[in-house]
């Protein structure tokens, strides 16, 4: 288990920090600002992310999470790691290096999936940052952490399929270069139960397709991306927009969820660094009682116990992403459930204690926390609650002693 | 100590119950649509709260906050506890009893210190509901958790007095019915540390006051009400504006600040129980793998967990309303910060776990969970952080052994 | 609800804490001298136990757990509560006030369900303190948190009852002066589930009854008391040893439970407090670092979150009390259930940080702390684990929206 | 950063998880045994402990903890770990292979810092397990955990030094094979503060050198081991007895505490596996209320939670070993202090989960759990408290933004 980084890792690291540095974080506020001069903060991109995408592009800082060498950067999940916690460290910096998801797992399902005109089509886009994607597999009626719940059907029509349900949590739909959506659904109720759903891909101005609103998050709307509800009625698509085949929807979320987790856990990494490095440097320069908040022992307390939390999760998204790049997802799928439910629980801890330590400031968007506290609480939920990974863990414990 | 209930108090919870599930539960959307049906959430207040505050003066369910029989409802705390913690059920409830912060707080000080002039100018509009008020005592350049570092000035200048500063958490500033502030400031920086400050009551239409923004919570806006920041540049106001006297600041803030936090608690501990309400509704009805969520043992466990803390919450805040009630604010002072500590950690918990069992949507405006989780949140931090309250009651424990 | 202390329980109150002062406190290292002076710590029981019971007796502080007014101080559970607690804060206290369970329970039962004789044969010379007891009720084969999976048996033999079975944790029987058990068994297997069992007496020195060997807790022996397995092989009592009736083991089990649990939870609270107090003492005179232990920010947080632990606990102790006093201990039982998961937890948690207050000798002998610690956490699965508890209080919590 | 093991210690970790299963479990209870069967539990060390230590090192499986090539293993911190976690998985593990605090340490602070003759009369029979040692540091008197507070004197006179003062937690001084200790003292009050002490070698038979009393640790004697309570009365040793040089006593505990601490992690990851183990061997047969405890919810949570802090654990365990070995113990400080927060208290949590899973059993000496709590529970203390390493790591963060 050798988590040491190449050179090229350490080239793109340190090429990536000096990005951040220069073009990410002074921008943020001005990400902020362009969206709220709209006329609706869902009129359109901000500006700023198209030049940003476009000087990214130029440094080479692009795809680098896509494993296939001929689309993409060609990295191992190990030599992503310290890359994706870099660009988790500012809400807006993983879609500037078209890293964001939901179309990182969408792309990567093209990739591995989808038929050679099915790239030509929405791969190819997709890579070039030119349109966006959203999935839909979450269904507002049921529980969705239990797949085989989804009801949404998709059903053969002669030449073409019929896809109909209510699908929410459709995130990036709300985003005006969103051109499609990879639906997930039964297409075979009778099939045996992990061979009944299908995904589909479906452009977003077929007829039948209707965004019905946008879901906030903690108040949050994340205008223009949005996480959508979407009604699909008697929506038709060819058939060769079936992706793989009939009954390969589980087959493929299984695929798509394990790389799209752990980018999740990344991400959260460096959004707790840049909590814990906001708070070390508001505590040193903030006074009460008589000395800075540095020099309270609980305050102190709060730091080591978030540099400890912060290191044990990194090592174990590490090992997590090392296994999948060695014995494969499959195998390493304790340690992807692990590391899903840890880097959320390590995150929000720290997130809040900065919060706690920049008082009320803490809460409002003057500093990035609040922010990045609600889309962390988000990911105990998305992909899978923590429950349910914690269930899948005890039960590979457990049959240790069959 | 005895927290039995008068007939009076449980005909109102009764009264008060009925109230909540005619006309407050079922407004709740009501209120969000006329909010985002107007040109923007800032321009008026949604026409249902007036309506409501009207019915809810007719019922004689208003101002049960103010214990002066005179001018309120001449409850006690102990008396006031219930009723206020069914109001905390809503986030729109607690102004139509009129009967929301930072409203309150301003009243109880008018009526304590105020003149009669003051009374009769400021405080009886404030006690009819038809204008609303805000209180500016937070600054963003210092901590304020440390009341000696308040920096606003407020100097006297022939029979005025001068106010100069920047304010901010000025909650309820964005109303457009917000038509005062008590301003907390410095009027002589050479006096003893706890006589230098002073309260003033500051016309917002007084030339001079401005209205930087609103600083949102979570993402939050908290419309119309909001949380403003202000600037106060040379303002000026009569002399006989000054509350009590100068240099009373302190003493004003400690006698509002006592009923402030303990009503915040009581309202608290109302969200949590309905946090927990809406948890158990939902997971027996909601299936996954298998069997209701009800029927996970995990689940139980969150909601046993739950009962047990808002039990031992609610009494605690009984024993500090008891306390306020016979033996002062003052004596009652470490039951009043352990309650200030413990309500608002609560309720997170407890709405944390009814969040997680409400799976995506709990993030979402489709429950009240969201929004009430991130209220809670910043009652870790209004009118003093955690560890300041805990500083004090550590204090207090170990002066027993000097 | 009402929780104030009467004139009575006051006078009790401090007269208890003189003699805890007086004769408690300064004897706890005697008792452990004599203890470890004898051949071995299972010889006798040391002498400072009979004298200080004599004046007990002669004070007045004595059998004061019995409500039963006339074999015992007939004190209500609300108003033993304040003196128990103060029992509490010594391991070797409760004996000396012939409190100690599981005396205390089985006088219960023999009050409550006893026949004359019984009441004349066994429970006269334990109320006198001349004798001890035993409750043989654990089994090591099953789990015994279901009562229903006990398996001991108890057949009807003409006159006689034989009693079959292996029990442990019968505490008490290690004593020398420990003459009577009583024993929980199987009389019907094929009656309904709730009334297959039964309660008997069983003297000590009927042949067939082998006292195994003792159990130890965290190291502790807790001799001379000792938690005894014991072989009960073809045990044959009189007919009449049967308590109350056959079958009616449960029903006697719940009576006995509910007053033995929250004993438990009063001494408990002692515990808890005595520990805090330690710590005090100890903080304000240790130095490290150039400042006492008591300056320190982390030791503070300790210090206010032991306080408000204890008082939340205390207050819901008192309210369980109230409850079985008015309206029962069937209609208490979601209280009792919360008390019994929150006092032992709440005393580990602060015990714990005094003993990390104190150093390397909060682990050892020289302060009571590591014992109690050792107590206190046996109460997390004695009488019922904390998860037993859970499930029926989140039962008890569902039903209300059936 | 590589934590990959090399084909030797792939052997090695082969052949002593064999031992273990061969010699090491089944004869626990021997050892127990054999131990009680004396005339007291410190008259002898159990003679199985001299039949393993012979199979041990027949083996090869002696001195793996030393890594200079000469007198030990010669493996590296990263190449012992997971040699030393099988070790802690029994407390009678350690000593069979000579691996055992504190010789270890003791060994070490010869192999490195000793003479040639010091290393001939004390390192060659203590690495041939002939005798053992103590480590006399701590003291009654002062918080030793700021080792500047340390009392006792060394003072040269003549030849020899004269040692005097008090010491407790002198672990193993119990042990009729102990034979010397290393103490340490000031031996120049006027020096620079870390260069007061020196570290001397004192047989214990010399004159003026008394055990007043073993401490126990929750209950257990820890016999024939012990921790002893030492006086050293104007005890006097030749002048050579100084190790290394005057004044160096401080830069000797930097380099002995280092290994020392992370041993004791490696230890405790091993301990906290084999409850793991236990739990879940446990929770798969025991049944209540209907079903085997493995199939309850709140079980399955603890399972998951304790495979995902162990895995954590043990990732930053070996990070710290990796540093140790490539930038060296300096360096690695922030490494080695957090993991000795986070080994104990990791081990303390997975070891509470599986007594309260075990029952009444879990507390008792039937299954190893109790024991090996209450020793991880001293490892909150010794080698400094939590308290003081997150001091440090909080002070070594902050510093990066100075």
């Amino acid at each position: 288990m050798d988590f040491s980084y190449s050179e090229k890792v350490q080239r793109l690291i340190q090429k990536l920090s000096v990005f951040m540095e220069e073009h990410i974080y002074p921008n943020e506020k001005v990400y902020e600002q362009q969206l709220n001069e709209q006329d609706t903060r869902w009129s359109a991109v901000p500006p700023i992310i198209e030049e940003l995408k476009k000087k990214a592009k130029q440094e080479g800082l692009w795809n680098l999470f896509l494993p296939d060498a001929q689309y993409g950067a060609g990295l191992s999940n190990l030599e992503y790691a310290p890359l994706c916690e870099i660009m988790g460290r500012s809400p807006i910096a993983p879609e500037v290096f078209n890293c964001n998801a939901p179309d990182t797992g969408n792309m990567e399902v093209l990739a591995r999936y989808g038929s050679e005109e099915q790239k030509k089509r929405w791969l190819l886009p997709l890579l070039n940052g030119e349109i966006r994607s959203c999935f839909s597999m979450t269904e507002p009626d049921v529980a969705s952490s239990d797949a085989t719940n989804i009801q949404a059907s998709i059903v053969r029509n002669g030449d073409e399929y019929v896809i109909s349900g209510k699908k929410w949590w459709s995130s990036g739909a709300g985003d005006p270069r969103c051109k499609v959506a990879i639906v997930m659904g039964k297409t075979n109720p009778d099939a045996p139960k992990h061979e009944q759903q299908s995904m589909i891909i479906v452009p977003l101005d077929t007829p039948g397709v209707k965004i019905e609103r946008m879901l906030s998050v903690f108040g949050y709307d994340h205008a223009p991306h949005g996480h959508a509800e979407i009604t699909y009625e008697h929506v038709r698509v060819p058939k060769e927009n079936i992706i793989w085949a009939e009954g390969k929807g589980f087959a493929i979320a299984q695929g798509r969820l394990g790389p799209g987790r752990i980018h999740h856990c990344m991400r959260l990494i460096g959004a707790a660094e840049r909590a814990l490095e906001l708070m070390c440097q508001r505590v040193k320069k903030r006074v009460a009682f008589g000395k800075t908040l540095a020099e309270q022992g609980v305050i102190q307390d709060w730091i080591a116990q978030s540099r400890i939390e912060i290191e044990q999760a990194r090592l174990l998204t590490l090992k997590a992403a090392y296994m999948m790049d060695t014995v494969g997802n499959k195998a390493a799928k304790t340690e992807i459930a692990m590391i899903k439910v840890v880097a959320p629980n390590v995150a929000l801890k720290v997130i809040d204690r900065a919060i706690q330590a920049f008082g009320a400031a803490g809460v409002s968007d003057d500093v990035p926390l609040a922010a990045q506290w609600a889309s962390a609480r988000t990911l105990r939920l998305a992909d899978g609650p923590d429950e349910v990974h914690k269930a899948q863990i005890a039960k590979l414990e457990l049959k240790k002693y069959d």
